[in-house]
C-alpha cells in the first residue's frame, strides 16, 4: 500500500471513530481495522530509556492490551521527555536507587527491564521483591546461575518472569514451526543460524565485558542459540565451539568477536551456527529437513522477515514485533495464555546453559554435554 | 532458446560445414558457434565405464581439445557398446590387467581415472608408470599418503597428474573469485559450504570403506572442502568436527554420514560446513565479506548453477562443465596453461590434507593444526 492511500484510509477509518494498528514496513505496509479490546490491560513500566527501550515504548502505543505507564531512568532529562511524549505521571517515575518503592504503587502491574545485560539479575530481583511481574530483554543475565536465581525469585515472589523473545511471536517463524510439528520437513536433519553484524563505537556498553557479559554472543548469538531450539523442536545435548578473534584491540578478553557453534540433538539432527560482531548483517536461517526445508533472510531482524519454503515464499504480513510481543505478554501475564513458544524464565534459563557451554567449549575445545 | 530455433539454428550451421558446441540445461540452454579448432588435441582413454564416466565421455563430444580414443574397463560387454558409441578401436581398449601395455601405444596421451576412490593410487601411479599424463577423479585417493605417493610418482615419471575439479572451470564461480580478488566482498570473513544428499543403495561402493575411503566426506563432502579454498582464497590453518551418525547399519565403522566441520584461516576468516549423505540436494555456498557477499545455489551440482552476489544475479551461461574441464585439461597438459585455480595433484593433495585432518578432530574431539 502506498503512503498516500495508507494515510487515506487511516484518516477515512478515524473518521468512523474505529481503533486502528498500523502493520508497518515494507512492503507489507498496511493498517487494518481491529474490533475495539475491552479485557484487562498490563500497565508497563519501562527500565531503561536507550534505544531499544525507545522502540519498545514506541511499538507499545499499538498494542491494545499493554500501555506504558511508568518509566524507569537514571537519567532526569530522559524521565522528563518520556513523560511529556507519552503522558506519564510523576508518581509513575523512578530512578535506580528508589525503584523498589513501585511495590507500593497499584497502577503498575509489570516492569520491563531493557538495560545492560549485566545488571539483569538485580534489577529483575528487586522488581521481584517489589511483587510486579517481570519482563526482561534477552539474554536474560550473563550466565545461567545467575537466570537460576532470578526464576526463582520471581517464583517465590510469585510474580511472572518473562523473557523478550519476540521471534516466538513473528507469523512466518510461527508458520515454519506449524509445518515442522504437522510433518511438512520429514525428519528434521540440520539447522544452521548465521546471526551479525559489524558493530561500531568501541566504547559501547555492549563491548564491555562486566555489562554485556560476554561479546556479540550475548547480543546477536543468542538468536542462533534460541533459533535452533524453535526451529528444530528439541533441546541439544551436545555443543562444541570455536573462537575467532580478529581484532584483540576491540574485543578486550571475555569479549567475544566471532564464535561457530554446533549442537547435537537426540534425534540426530545437528545444528551449525555462527555468532559475529565483525561482519555486517548476517540474518540467515536455514531449516532442513528430509522432505523439505525452509529459509529465513532476514530471519531475526525488526522485518519484515522474509523466508521460503519448499512450497514457496511465506507471505504472512509483517507486524512491529514489539507490539505483537506486548500483547501476547500482556495475555500471559494477565490471563495465563500458553504461547506455541515459551518466553518464560525457564526458556530464557535454558538459552543461558547453552551460552555457558558454547563458551566453556571454545575455550577449552572440549564437546560440552548438556541436559536442558 | 526455444528447442524449434536451436534445432534450425543447429541445422543452418550444420549446413554450412561449420562445427557446433552445445550449451546444455534450461534456462541456458543455447547452441553457439565456435570457430573452428586447428590446435593440438589431447586424446583420452577413461578407466572406467560407470555413471559418472558415461557422463564424461557424453561431454567429451563437444570437446575441440580432448577427444576420447580408448577405455580401460573390467566389463567386456560395456567395451563393445562403447567402441560402437563412441567408434573406439580394439587396440586402444584395455581392461584392469593388461592396461600397462597402454604404454606402448602411441595414440593415447591421457588416461582419466574414473573408478572408486580406494582405487586411485594404484592405478593412477600405473598409468604414470606406463608414462600417461593422468586425470583422476576426486578424492585423488583416499589419503595425503596414497596423494603424495601419487605425486611423486607422476613427477618421477615426468607426467602431468590433474584432479577432476570441474568446479575450477565453471563461469560464476570464477566470477565471484574474480570479485574477491578485486576486493569487492571487502575483507573475507566467513565461508559457509553445505553438501549433501541422501544416498541410496546401501550396497554401493560409496557405502564401502575399503573402495570409498570414507562417507559423505569422500563424496559430497569434498565440494565443501575445496570450496572454502577457493571461494576464501587461502589455506586454512585449523580444522575441527563434529561426527554425527543416525544409521549405523547403513553407514557402517568409517563410513561417515553427517560431519560438520570449521576450517580457520591465516586473516582471521572462518568456514563452517557441512557434509551429509542423509539429507536431500544440499548444496549451497555462501561467502561473507565485509563489503559484500555471495551465494550460489546450487553450488557444485551439474549445472546450471545459480547465484547471486550483493551486486545482483549471477547470470553468465551455463556450458557443460565436464565439457569445459576437458577442454581446459588438455590445454594444461599440451599448451602448458594456468587455469585461475589450480587442478593439479598438489591442489588435490591438499584436500587430502584437510580431509585427514578432519577424520582426525572428528575422533579425537580436537583441533586440528594444519600446514598446507
Amino acid at each position: 500500500m502506498d503512503s498516500r492511500r495508507d494515510f487515506l484510509q487511516k484518516l477515512t477509518l478515524s473518521a468512523m471513530g474505529l481503533p486502528l494498528i498500523s502493520l508497518s514496513g515494507s512492503p507489507d505496509m498496511a493498517a487494518f481495522y481491529r474490533e475495539p479490546y475491552e479485557g484487562p490491560v498490563l500497565r508497563v513500566a519501562i527500565m531503561g530509556l536507550g534505544s531499544y527501550g525507545t522502540r519498545v515504548a514506541e511499538a507499545m502505543q499499538d498494542s491494545q492490551k499493554a500501555k506504558l505507564v511508568g518509566v524507569i531512568s537514571g537519567t532526569p532529562s530522559k524521565i522528563k521527555d518520556w513523560q511529556s511524549k507519552y503522558n506519564i505521571p510523576a508518581k509513575n517515575c523512578y530512578n535506580y536507587e528508589n525503584f523498589d518503592q513501585i511495590k507500593d504503587n497499584p497502577d503498575i502491574d509489570a516492569v520491563y527491564v531493557i538495560t545492560p545485560n549485566g545488571l539483569h539479575h538485580d534489577q529483575v530481583i528487586r522488581v521481584a521483591k517489589a511483587g510486579k511481574h517481570a519482563i526482561c530483554e534477552k539474554p536474560m543475565a550473563v550466565n545461567a546461575k545467575e537466570g537460576q536465581e532470578m526464576v526463582d525469585a520471581c517464583k517465590k515472589a510469585n510474580v511472572k518472569l518473562l523473557v523478550g523473545y519476540r521471534m516466538h511471536f513473528e507469523p512466518k517463524t510461527l508458520e515454519i514451526i506449524r509445518m515442522r510439528e504437522a510433518g511438512e520437513f520429514g525428519k528434521i536433519m540440520f539447522f544452521q543460524g548465521l546471526t551479525g553484524f559489524k558493530i561500531g563505537d568501541p566504547n559501547q556498553w555492549r563491548l564491555n565485558k562486566e555489562l554485556a557479559g560476554g561479546g556479540a554472543m550475548m547480543d546477536i548469538g543468542i538468536y542462533s542459540v534460541n533459533g535452533a531450539r524453535y526451529m528444530v523442536g528439541e533441546e541439544p545435548v551436545w555443543v562444541t565451539a570455536q573462537e575467532t578473534k580478529t581484532d584483540p584491540d576491540k574485543f578486550k578478553a571475555g569479549v567475544d568477536e566471532t564464535i561457530q557453534f554446533q549442537l547435537g540433538f537426540p534425534s540426530g539432527a545437528v545444528a551449525s551456527c555462527l555468532s559475529t560482531y565483525s561482519m555486517g548483517n548476517l540474518d540467515r536461517f536455514f531449516l532442513n529437513g528430509q522432505q523439505g526445508y525452509a529459509e529465513l533472510h532476514p530471519a531475526t531482524g525488526y522485518g519484515p522477515i522474509k523466508g521460503r519454503t519448499h512450497k514457496g515464499e511465506l507471505n504472512q504480513p509483517h507486524q512491529t514485533h514489539q507490539t505483537v510481543q506486548m500483547d501476547e505478554m500482556a495475555g500471559i501475564i494477565l490471563e495465563s495464555k500458553k504461547p506455541v513458544v515459551p518466553v518464560d524464565g525457564e526458556e530464557g534459563l535454558k538459552d543461558l546453559k547453552i551460552i555457558d557451554a558454547i563458551y566453556l567449549a571454545a575455550n577449552t575445545g572440549e564437546k560440552v554435554s548438556l541436559k536442558l
